[in-house]
């Protein structure tokens, strides 16, 4: 039989574990039983590859540089946000073909996440139209865990574990003053809350910071949001509280384009605070803002008025979804492992799917199973948490949420350090 | 000789490594040949001991906790931001000498920065001035490293290393599209740029992300600024830049100050910004700000309408002073022993001193000798990064500051794991 040559490209936004998935697919591509011949590389994913950017991975990289990849966050191969045409008779789709036979492609690996599933699913659906055998599979990657048709999602894991463990050295930090203070952390999750929900794992025993947790799942009121901090404030010194950046009230509207006079409104609609605090529009002066950015700062401006206390906001920005030095190696042995299956599914005829997780059903032994899940099916839906592992009162997770997520964060990455930093692997070549 | 009881108390922001120099005071008080018996720790400092929260640590606390203790981060015994009154005859001092004496208490260790210094200053003169032989000692802490009389301060090394680390992750994760892009991160120091500064510790070779650093010693000009990101930007795809969060224009006003008119009137100024751009009314409108938090949304904001390119802004927040993960094991070992130095420097029987650091002259080598300095020398002042430490240009740091900082951020911590996550050591006793 006659070898063909594997590409595999990376897509969307970045994770600590990407690599780690790109590390099993040229693995188990270079492995000498199969019928693989090259291992390429696009840089900057799909959009890159139009340019002809793309690398021979199984040239470049030496053994000691692929383990290296498998522990380096963000995406070596470079990454993309490109959308193939819905119109699969458009002229792009013979351009790629053509592309792809000129290199004599016979399998094609996408890692990412929803957009880069419509792309495999777009690619799978042009070669069963047009005759062509080249097996499209994806390899699935987001922080946000947002995937359906698979119990998790490689990159979460680590999200999660950097979350976890950063909000709880946030607590301890948070708690060394004797006074009454609030700290508002913002995660991550748009429409989901997965990754928000890691922030109850910090927990050592019931009661500990951070005390109120909430998700974009559930509808937020600023009014009832007040009543759980007045509570909280009530029991303790130091209340920590963790919000999606994502929150929207029942209107549907983003809690981050809130206008102050949105704000405004909920604040003078509280006596205490018309009783206790200057006027809005000297509040606005001190603040000077009109709209504020960030659910967060909202959040942290109405505390700061509604009660009087010591409060600040807290953003974990980009480091949630690139810390390599939290990354759990749970999560890179699965991703690297969702890389390998994606080849052996791709090298046993299958096509258009997505390489998935199932979890066996006794949780207390966690254990993986692989699966390949229609990549149509996949493509452009969203999975949110379960509504019943949120709290009656929206405001925390349940233990069922625990159950699920504490498997994923265990085991650490100790990568191997120079001059005192984490030493990664750094593509030599720049295409541009 | 008959023995007498030390205390301890931890003051000021919170760092990695403030209570790995309290285990050095612990280790040190309760060492069988010495004339210490009981070693106390103030709950919440001098403020909290005015209330009468102290713990016995020798008591509270078992070897393995003690160890659990050198690498947890934050203050285990709470910290406070209390100044004593400047009159040394105020009826605060004769009560904490009462208290003093009631314990038995023949040595004191205060464990921080510059406001902590000011305390022993004041506690050791009334003590000369009154006839108490009670020894007052500083052991420094501060992640700003502005202490002046040492080479550097506990606290400095881990928060470098956390900075360097960390921005090195961002510069990963902002590579990874093909698209021109600035991104800013704001990193802790008003007035100082020591930690901003450890940005260029995350470079592997010349001419590496970040590109561009700035520090507060020097007077920052927006239009300089413009020029640097502009030369930048003709040469590479995506830029880094890292600002401290205390940069300041030459009038002296802070740039997180900034109002949206005095930004709108750089921005106006460029004929570049006429031309291609709306007019300053529609670019506010798109805001909504009249005033923006945080200099590194202040320089996002002008890059963005200045030259239309992507651009966000990150700011690290408190993660840098909290963060065990990434603490710096010279740093944890060098806190430990400016702990026991500082028991030491009481029981030859200095008063009124801080355990400082000296350099060995050969930075070829690095290695740390002790001595102890006048604490009324140290407080209230503060120590800047050497001009001659800064580029020319006023937009990065020089070879020396590397090689001063590089030996600090050796040496990794490898906490005890619990369920994915490191487990600290809490204080059992709530004292409020």
């Amino acid at each position: 039989m006659t070898k063909r040559n594997a590409i595999v490209g990376q897509s969307g936004g970045p994770t600590a574990v990407i690599n780690a998935s790109l590390c099993g697919v040229i693995q188990k591509c270079l492995s000498p039983d199969n019928r693989i011949e090259k291992i390429y590389g696009m840089i900057h994913g799909i959009e890159g590859f139009l340019k002809d950017w793309y690398m021979d991975l199984g040239a470049e990289l030496s053994p000691k540089e692929r383990m290296r990849l498998r522990i380096t966050p963000a995406a070596y191969l470079g990454s993309c946000r490109y959308k193939l045409p819905e119109d699969l008779n458009d002229a792009i789709y013979p351009l790629l073909f053509t592309k792809f036979d000129e290199l004599n492609i016979g399998y094609f690996f996408y890692i990412g996440g929803n957009d880069s599933m419509d792309t495999v699913s777009k690619l799978s659906r042009y070669a069963a139209q047009n005759g062509s055998d080249i097996r499209f599979v994806g390899i699935p990657k987001t922080i946000d865990n947002d995937l359906i048709l698979t119990d998790h999602t490689p990159g979460f894991g680590s999200a999660a574990k950097y979350v976890s463990a950063t909000v709880r050295e946030i607590v301890l930090d948070s708690s060394v003053y004797h006074q009454k203070s609030v700290t508002i952390i913002e995660l991550m999750g748009r429409h989901t809350g997965w990754l928000t929900a890691a922030a109850a794992l910090s927990r050592r025993q019931q009661g500990d910071n951070p005390a109120l947790i909430y998700l974009p799942e559930i509808p937020f009121s600023l009014e009832q949001f007040a009543k759980d901090v007045e509570r909280e404030l009530q029991q303790r010194h130091c209340l920590v509280v963790c919000v999606s950046e994502g929150l929207t009230d029942s209107e549907g509207t983003f809690l981050c384009e809130y206008s102050e006079q949105k704000l405004d409104f909920f604040l003078q609609k509280s006596p205490s605070v018309l009783n206790n605090s200057p006027t809005g529009k000297n509040l606005l002066d001190n603040f000077g803002h009109k709209m504020l950015t960030g659910c967060g700062r909202v959040l942290e401006r109405f505390i700061r008025e509604r009660f009087g206390v010591k409060v600040r906001s807290v953003d974990l920005n980009v480091s949630q979804r690139c810390s390599g030095i939290l990354a759990s190696m749970t999560d890179i042995e699965e991703a690297e492992k969702a890389g390998q299956m994606g080849v052996q599914y791709a090298l046993n005829g299958e096509t258009g799917i997505m390489a998935a997780f199932l979890r066996k059903a006794d949780i207390k032994t966690y254990e993986l199973a692989f699966c390949s899940v229609d990549v149509n099916m996949v493509c452009n839906q969203e999975k949110t948490v379960p509504l019943s592992w949120i709290s009656r009162e929206g405001n925390d997770v349940t233990k069922a949420y625990i159950d699920y997520a504490l498997p994923l964060i265990q085991g650490n990455v100790c990568p191997p350090m120079q001059n005192g930093l984490p030493e990664y692997l750094y593509r030599k070549i720049n295409f541009s």
